[in-house]
């Protein structure tokens, strides 16, 4: 391959701290008994969704780096990003910690563009301690990009339920941890999709592109990994995403699942699942970490999927170009 | 310094190509001789404000590409962002190059925190080359950040002028060209201005905050450098960031210069000058690389200036974070 879309770190970056937090409807998730925080309700005592948003970016950050044993003056930089334009909640929290901040876009994708981010510039000892971080709210989410609200909009049965969680890791060079071992960037992929209520089937091809990419240039296969996780394909996209492997030559078997495919329970009515960048923060940061801190699981693929549509490309008849990054977490 | 604020790169990575795009109204600027492409009208034949931006940026990916005698496939990365909600422009760019993808978001700091970001990336010789870039479009942010075109609101006296144009540098480890030498990230300032047509009042205290870091991290003072660029200030931002600096015993004198204060003519009626993502890129891509390439400015401190707001947080009220990335460009 000429290009390096895979990047394998030599020192090999600990993430020693994470911290997650949840919305009051992910509090039925089969995995909320691993959720740092559990919110009672929508708000949280803010004037606003978007407030909200910003409160629990700002708290999942506080709180990783506080466990650490930490203080924000302690961390050489924030990596940063979320759904809301101009990525507000992200630019917003940053203004709480004196900290160097380093804002990205990557939809959904956010959670691994930003470890991956960090974990270069860890690895090459440009910083010694970042804070990646991504938070979403359904509330502003949904009202954003959908309907408002109080239209009680009825959804079809491709849609998914955006996430109301967020998560941060704290990557270091030193200390005790699992290590980031490789990244693989992603490269957009457009397959000509133009629902914007189902995100699963425009992501699926990224993440089929990526994983590609990532088998060809780390020369494994799926079996390989203990656990390969997807983001917010969703259960349509996940499906997808499992037939294009296949057509590849790639079987993902009981060892892959689907971050927004297995979030909420079926009687939650969210239909494909969750989505969102809060939905893989929130899964990586809380049951996943835990499990591979507990070597049950030892050598994970973390891939984070990105929508990159926005309302305006979407009403300008635009389909939906997608991305997916990944990064391997050993213990 | 506990923190690093500061990266002094040791493998030094090259600015190896350049180039800039520019819109009808920006003809005018005293500048526009080093400009490589004027367009002669807004819309570049696109049906859309938004489709011209993307055209823009593809455009200028594409001919820095070309101008290195390169291919896209020769590049590992695509480092970009831009104003508009989601990075529309960015990510629908990249589906055009088969090419990995990493979004960012810094508003107008965007052409600094690219070329920061793809600097490490290189220097840490995880990418080879990479394509920097970022443009934007009067008509396309103006509508999206402020009012419909068609009202003709008029502008206060504060207001500056969102640029046409943008800027596309490929940064490399190996070739010919003015290096990257220090890259100074930046850290979220917000001096509570409320006033969304007041943007360099909101971005002052940012530029301060980063030069402050930049002088004492890299135990340099103004007088080090041929020439000190700040991005879109304009004219009165500049002036309260001389100020500024003045207090904290730092003199910007006669090697200082803005480039949103001077891209435009006193008679273009754009009252404090150009802004936008583009403003910067324009000028460091065409003018500014070019008085670099022939020596006339040995060492420039270039450093990019965004306000970090969305209309949807200050219709709630907030105020305006800022941020300034700076990076030494060498020759």
């Amino acid at each position: 391959m000429a290009k390096k879309q895979t990047i394998f770190f030599n020192n090999q970056p600990r993430i020693i701290s994470s911290y997650s937090i949840a919305g009051p409807k992910e509090k039925y998730s089969v995995f909320a008994p691993y959720f740092d925080l559990v919110l009672k309700n929508d708000l949280w005592d803010c004037s606003s969704y978007e407030m909200t948003e910003r409160k629990m970016l700002e708290h999942v950050i506080f709180n990783a780096i506080e466990r650490a044993k930490l203080s924000p003056q302690d961390i050489d930089a924030l990596i940063c990003g979320d759904l809301l334009n101009q990525i507000i909640s992200s630019s917003f929290a940053a203004r709480k910690f004196d900290v160097t901040y380093i804002g990205l876009f990557g939809a959904c994708s956010t959670m691994a563009e930003s470890l991956a981010v960090g974990a270069c510039l860890v690895d090459g000892g440009y910083f010694d301690k970042v804070a990646c971080a991504t938070a979403s709210h359904f509330s502003s989410v949904e009202r954003q990009f959908r309907m408002p609200l109080e239209l009680g909009t009825q959804r079809p049965p491709t849609a998914q339920w955006t996430v109301t969680g967020g998560g941060c890791s704290i990557v270091s060079n030193k200390g005790v941890g699992p290590k980031i071992t490789v990244a693989t960037f992603g490269k957009v992929a457009d397959y000509n999709v133009t629902d914007a209520n189902n995100m699963g089937a425009a992501m699926a091809p990224a993440a089929m592109s990526t994983l590609l990419a990532h088998f060809e240039n780390t020369k494994t296969t799926p079996d390989d990994y203990d656990l390969i996780v997807s983001g917010d394909l969703g259960k349509l996209g996940a499906e997808i995403l499992v037939d294009l492997m296949e057509y590849h030559g790639y079987k993902l078997g009981q060892n892959y699942m689907d971050c927004g495919h297995c979030i909420y329970t079926n009687g939650q009515h969210t239909f494909m699942g969750g989505s969102g960048c809060g939905c893989s923060a929130l899964m990586l940061n809380s049951y996943l970490i835990q499990k591979i801190r507990e070597k049950e699981y030892k050598k994970v693929l973390f891939m984070a999927t990105g929508a990159l549509l926005s309302t305006t490309s979407s009403f300008q008849g635009e389909s939906i170009p997608s991305i997916a990054h990944a990064i391997v977490i050993e213990n």
